[in-house]
């Protein structure tokens, strides 16, 4: 087998399994939230904070439990939808659009190389490189057609290939997600008659969920649990308010 | 003044002025919707679609247009906030999230830099690009730390630095579209008293408003418009015939 080849990093000899060796030792610590789980962060999210803001700005304006309840239950299946079909057709797009971006950066790459060339110097030139540094990189991207077709989705355009599975489960998470954040505040409005009393539990049931929520969503993303919970409950309290706040005036005219 | 250093390319002779006017002569036919169009879709998307069935819904279940106005406009208020409060704080959040990141990344460069090196090499390599090639490439960022710096940003972990003029004013964009888009279903209600005969008019005018966003939505995004017209109003159908039979179904029990 012959020896591994090795290259200079500034006068330090080093080489490939050296490197590795470095990455797989070393774990660095950056964040990076499930698809999954960003998902249901956004149903719930939603379907926690408007159901329960119609249902509070209902009872605010004295409607009975039974009407809350319709309007609210035909809210939520309404968002579902569409936030549920709104997110699958949205993500059949995107990768309807990355196909065809792909297929334009390919003809690109036979038709006109030279640009695609000159283009990969002048991505490589915003970071300080001289052409004499990043020549040997566009050389070897031009020998190597699917590699440079790659490299220029990403670099060039930011794109990265969707995975066509995602776009069902997404939605199909997203939806269920909203249901489940907006039974939530309206249970109460099954089981209390008296739409006042129900108000009032589905406010102490929503305020802790969002809490709860707020705090759990801090701890996938990456920013601190504590603030996320209460942003979350504000943004709850402030539509639930507007809400109250609009039944009421619309009630007096 | 020197003459242009010149490099070769596959046995041509290129210099940087050559590449430019390459670049700037030829115009890529790639499509990027403005930030603004993807809040006011975004907005007027849901705005469009959720007060809609929620009217639908209401009607159904027989109720006076007095209250579907009152259920309607309070959860296009709501919704306005829990959209528009709910995407500043997460944008917000998102440039949190990037600070953060660059931190760690510059200690990173500054306390192990050979873990970091290795790494350009690694991501160079995803591209076929042998170490010899790549090591130029290596060894300048090594030396140009702000470059290094915006190349791992960039291209490990693919995070682009967040404008903070864009949380506000995306939030208020998206908010504001909500409560234009709400309003064009929900304002035949505003005129016409007998709930029935108001859902006719508005579902006339929200399915020409559906169709006719959609299809601008489609022009903007780079999907067909006519597909997109089809999808947008379809969701609205759907969601409203959901809306619909819930509201018919809570109000049998």
């Amino acid at each position: 087998m012959a020896p591994e080849e090795s290259w200079e990093v500034n006068g330090t000899s080093t080489t490939p399994s050296t490197a590795e060796k470095l990455l797989v030792h070393h774990k660095e610590n950056h964040f990076t939230a499930g698809e999954v789980v960003r998902d249901v962060i956004l149903g719930v999210s939603d379907g926690l904070t408007v159901p329960f803001a119609l249902a509070a700005g209902l009872s605010g304006a004295n409607a009975p439990s039974s009407l809350i309840l319709t309007a609210g239950l035909a809210e939520v299946a309404a968002g579902a939808i569409s936030m549920g079909l709104g997110g699958y057709l949205a993500a059949k797009s995107e990768a309807d659009h990355y196909m065809r971006e792909l297929k334009r950066e390919q003809e690109e790459i036979v038709t006109v190389p030279d640009i695609e060339a000159a283009e990969i110097g002048e991505i490589l030139a915003q970071y300080g490189l001289e052409p004499h540094e990043y020549s040997p990189v566009v050389n070897a991207l031009r020998n190597n057609p699917q590699a440079w077709l790659d490299f220029m989705m990403k670099f060039e355009l930011g794109l990265e290939k969707p995975d066509p599975k995602r776009a069902l489960q997404s939605a199909l998470t997203i939806a269920l997600s909203y249901v489940v954040g907006g039974l939530v505040p309206l249970l109460p409005y099954v089981f209390i008659p008296i739409a006042q009393k129900a108000m009032l539990t589905s406010i102490g049931v929503t305020l802790a969920a969002l809490l709860f929520f707020g705090y759990v969503k801090g701890q996938f993303t990456g920013n601190y649990p504590l603030s996320s919970a209460v942003q979350t409950a504000f943004i709850g309290a402030l539509a639930s308010a507007a809400a109250y706040a609009m039944a009421k005036v619309i009630q007096s005219t």
